[in-house]
């Protein structure tokens, strides 16, 4: 049975302080080479139509789509990624639900198992909000949730976190004991009630080869199997769950035909993919909407290296064993190593570089390996026209926890 | 022939604005327990000893000691580290010398090769401060320098960064054609003049094995050797070169019996030190300053797993096949995956946890893999006590480039 999730989510609003659009005003345009580097930029074009693809498909699928905001973190994409709602969203981090919280954002999930020490923070955004929800795997925690409700009028609203295959966190969907912990949760409503199940299919991270769509599918179906029939033991013993949700970026890119008992997806990534995302078969380059902007400052014709301006700090050591992402128009060059404030940067083929094509000063652009581990490098992100060179805002990007 | 790196040095000074000592009051000390997790924390007095021991041994080798500020990227730490005088310090960025700039350091070396876009901002730097050096090590960069003199009454002051063995940036040594750039760097004084050489042995961190520290030693004897051999001829064609500069933490912890032909020194990891550095010889565990304190969040024994509430946002994702680090004090744990927001903690050798000793919300300390990734991470860095639970300060981190 398809069950709408409507009663979890509360009415979208009118944010309090508006649709925030970005801090530049369209009248002070400033050309990307300007710039400092190393600094993030996004495709403004190419941002909004993951978007709208994203959204599109979770309504072909009768799903409401919850995004997260952990892969961008600005106030911005979160307008974007709920098509202008600001309604119903999914969040790592307390500082994350403030942030957006105090954006005029509403129906916020922290889907991170919660634990006593985070309840009072927790707390003030439920009575702020029309929606706060907190995620639980553990019985303890739920010891805590019902001895420590937010408020004398409110309760906590909870989704039970289900481990779909992924072995992170978690209850185990088949376990007798995960039905006696929903039930225990859920039978004082004014303590806590049971806004539904949330899973993170990310073994999906974990394939790969030529039939790695397939294998995403696959990995997909079972997210979907996990939660929903969990769901349908937990309403067999009485309980509501009015959410059943499913999401990271790989399968909600590539989803099985259809998901006919799960009602939300809660993907990320996929407002701005990255070279991973590519390898795993969710979109094409086309579709990586986020580069790091970097100058050469430095050239060895012996060493056959050119040194960036683009270190770690500026994009994370993760995806070493894939150069860090790939250098946009410039399939002759890779990133070998990253140190802290530099890069270093060679050609593909180990074939000695036309050192006069990059002369000091030069800008390259890479597209990231991981785009959210890129985001927590950055403060801010400028935002480039079709043109992609005029920067039409720089978004604010939130930190700490 | 020992030479004094003193022209090269403003004199010391009173702060504009005092050594700053940290934000919190002594007054309002917290327990380390009730901060929110994940947060990064330091170890007071073993920041003073590490600072104290490199001061003493820079001035037992007869060099001056230009502390690297990349690690702890603090105010304060900067305080500790130049011993007080907040002169003669190293950066990484820009936007690190502006915020020391800010906080009353003077004589600071930006030591990345600096290019025509930065120039700007390097010049009001030379403006505001007493000394501010720049690096190069490319002939169109000397070019860029030759043709924007940061003012009408005032030169750049250059240190040419010299590759002795590392491979990353810097002229070779060894070549006649890094003569011939020094001497056209340094032919018109009214425009810039040779500060010194500065080299950094980076390759000190490629060692291992059990004789790892000798390796090091011999790292440390040759980045010795390649800056005082090419002062030496500089000093022949009638040059002056008023500071010879060498720096890493594992050759400054390990350096060779003498160091006659230098007159700086300008480590930086050594004020927190971590795992990394422990395996090279350069430490004890005792000298690993800094810890990041994650709290537990989850417990699944079916996986033989518990979950704490710090993922690679709070570590970076560096030092994966070294556990990312050491769990303090529990020898029996390691932390086997770090998600964006949690990781995954195991037992050590496989055998199932005794969960019972670990119950949600526990507090853990990592002790970093590599402290200047995990800095990158954070806003601030809470200072504990001696007992290492009362926090009697915390320090801003300084970000962005």
């Amino acid at each position: 049975m398809k069950r709408a999730a409507d009663s979890a989510i509360a009415p979208a609003r009118r944010p309090k302080w508006g649709c925030p659009r970005g801090e530049s005003d369209s009248s002070t345009r400033v050309d990307v080479d300007d710039v400092q580097t190393p600094c993030y930029v996004a495709y403004h074009a190419v941002v909004l139509r993951n978007a709208e693809q994203m959204l599109a498909r979770a309504k072909r699928f009768g799903c409401r789509l919850r995004p997260h905001m952990k892969t961008h973190k600005t106030l911005e994409g979160g307008v974007i990624a709920t098509g202008g709602t600001c309604r119903g969203i999914t969040v790592s981090t307390l500082a994350e639900a403030e942030f957006f919280a105090n954006g005029g954002f509403d129906d916020i999930c922290y889907a991170v198992p919660i634990t006593a020490d985070k309840l009072p923070r927790a707390a003030l955004l439920v009575e702020r909000l029309e929606a706060f929800h907190v995620t639980v795997d553990h019985s303890s925690a739920v010891d805590a949730l019902l001895e420590r409700p937010p408020s004398a009028e409110k309760a906590w609203s909870v989704f039970l976190m289900v481990d779909c295959g992924y072995g992170r966190d978690g209850v185990d969907p088949e376990d007798p004991a995960t039905v006696d912990l929903a039930r225990r949760l859920a039978a004082d409503p004014s303590k806590a009630r049971l806004a539904g199940l949330y899973t993170h299919g990310g073994h999906s991270y974990d394939q790969e080869g030529s039939d790695v769509v397939s294998q995403v599918r696959r990995v997909a179906a079972a997210e979907a199997r996990a939660v929903a029939g969990l769901a349908g033991r937990l309403r067999e013993v009485g309980l509501e769950v009015p959410t059943v949700g499913v999401g990271s970026t790989p399968t909600c890119s590539n989803p099985p035909d259809a998901l006919p008992d799960v009602n939300e997806m809660h993907p990320g990534n996929y407002i701005y993919y990255d070279t991973m995302q590519q390898c795993l078969g969710s979109c094409t380059e086309e579709d990586i909407a986020v580069r790091v902007l970097t100058r050469v400052i430095g050239a060895y014709p012996k060493k056959n290296l050119l040194l960036v301006d683009m270190g770690w700090t500026a994009c994370s050591k993760q995806g070493q064993a894939m150069n860090y992402g790939r250098l946009e128009g410039h399939p002759e060059l890779k990133v070998v190593d990253l140190k802290q404030e530099a890069g270093l940067v060679s050609s593909s083929d180990g074939k000695p570089l036309d050192f006069a094509k990059y002369p000091l000063g030069t800008i390259l652009r890479l597209e990231p390996f991981h785009s959210c581990a890129h985001t927590k490098q950055h403060d801010r992100i400028h935002v480039l026209a079709e043109d992609r060179t005029s920067v039409v805002a720089t978004w604010k990007i939130c930190h700490g926890w």
